[in-house]
């Protein structure tokens, strides 16, 4: 068998991003912590870990993290299986989604089961692509995405859709679309993108145009700060329903293109290794998703 | 003289993510973006550009992309000053920031610049760390982060500062404080922690404690999704007062310590290179910050 104090000190390292943080997280010394990848590495005859500025696993190393994070995660079942946690001693989850989805839905869905269970969230947004890699090496436990192809050892569930509307303000409108959207062939004026990965936008004038357009665009990579710009009458963009829903009934945002909404469908991926808390946590997230979003159309 | 043609090509391709995109940017097939980043490549000497996904400058490339982004910024300066801009006609700004400013006091203050200069934001956040490298290479013109040391080549000016306060909701005071914060030295609750190089949770408790204090953390990487953990009472956070005076005052949120804020200095950092557009930009920036924020202390 594997010795896994040696790749608890591995993952660790990965993890805090660095051999010192490491130490303090385990309650060893950090010389004690570079022994012990050290002695790992001999054992496996692999360079596990690039030290680099955070220091990252290498291709082996990232394969002995993924095995060690599902044997913990199962063992860490098996614990709460045997012996009932007592207060205060809590399990972590790690999840990688969109902002999105982070910043609407995604905390009130958990909540209950947070407080009931003891469980730690650690988070990471990114885009579906990064999030998927993630998975795939096993850094995350699951991600919610808008890709509906499960991935090779894991399963996948159908969350709902995200509801989209490409909103302005109506000064925005007045000053740049003075005579509706059929301006929009031409509009000159700035369109929000969230980062260089958001095709959201590019999409919709697609569809609704029939072609692509090139437009001047604010890069604004934060999902409230968006909000904001598009209030503040510097943009348009597509904004979930979710976010906007107060600022439409009260006149302050107004849609673009009248009764075009794009709906965005979103899949929970995770491991597929009969974890307890993994099989809890996908069903309170179906559960609750259920509750918060549409369903996906043609399902 | 150097070709500016073809480190517009390269340039493009680092900025856009690829060869397709930039292609689509300049108006130009993908094979005439790869020519011209060879001839580059074949007159400086020097590999350029890493084919990665998405690609990525190698050193020189860097060097020669810093210069190039600077030249570019000193000749729409010219441009302005010859020909003035027809309407419909932009100038971008590569900002880093801190997403708290992003999230709070920024999109207010940049509003007018934006709405009366036809210029677009190109943002992007990140730790302090990386804004700075951002600007060292060149990638970003300015950045705003809590380090007041000048970068070479670079000017800074004091911004102001954001006042944090640790922040829970009442029933997480109840549940895991009902004998208030005497029990914090002992505290079993989770503390949100915005990602593992956030280190503010950590400074307000040493300073309190006067040690420290290893508590359970979710890590919520999202200011507005951060206040919406906490809301909900599934941890206590640092949370500028620009984002939660009205929570404050409706009774949602209670100080964990009352009365223990702690000030964070924000300081602009930009290129020194005479740009008009950064000069006008940084005067803004420095007026608007003064009306939104408190003095730095001892400033």
């Amino acid at each position: 068998m594997l010795d896994y104090k040696l790749l608890e000190a591995l993952a660790s390292v990965v993890e805090e991003g660095g051999f010192e943080r490491a130490a303090q997280a385990l309650h060893i010394t950090q010389s004690a912590v570079s022994q012990r990848i050290k002695l790992l590495e001999n054992q496996t005859g692999q360079v596990l870990l690039v030290r680099s500025y955070p220091p990252r696993a290498t291709e082996p190393g990232v394969r002995l993290l993924k095995h060690y994070r599902q044997v913990a995660s199962l063992e860490a079942d098996l614990e709460d299986a045997l012996l009932p946690r007592g207060p205060g001693v809590y399990r972590s989850l790690k999840v990688g989604l969109n902002a999105d989805s982070l910043t609407t839905w995604f905390p009130g869905a958990v909540q209950s089961f947070l407080l009931s269970r003891d469980i730690l969230l650690d988070l990471c947004t990114d885009d579906q692509d990064v999030t998927h890699r993630l998975l795939q090496d096993g850094e995350v436990m699951g991600c919610i995405t808008s890709r509906e192809r499960s991935l090779q050892g894991c399963r996948v569930q159908a969350l709902g859709s995200m509801r989209y509307r490409m909103l302005a303000s109506p000064a925005y409108m007045e000053r740049w679309l003075p005579s509706g959207p059929e301006g929009l062939g031409d509009l000159q004026a700035p369109v929000l993108i969230f980062n260089r990965k958001d095709r959201l936008q590019d999409y919709f004038f697609t569809s609704v145009t029939g072609h692509t357009i090139r437009h001047p665009v604010h890069y604004i990579p934060s999902a409230s700060s968006f909000l904001q710009f598009i209030l503040l009458g510097l943009g348009c963009g597509m904004v979930p329903d979710l976010q906007s829903d107060r600022y439409l009934g009260s006149g302050a945002l107004v849609e673009v293109v009248p009764n075009r909404p794009m709906d965005v469908p979103l899949y929970w991926h995770c491991w597929d290794i009969g974890s307890a808390l993994l099989r809890d946590f996908t069903e309170v997230l179906v559960l609750e998703a259920g509750k918060r979003l549409p369903c996906i159309v043609g399902q």
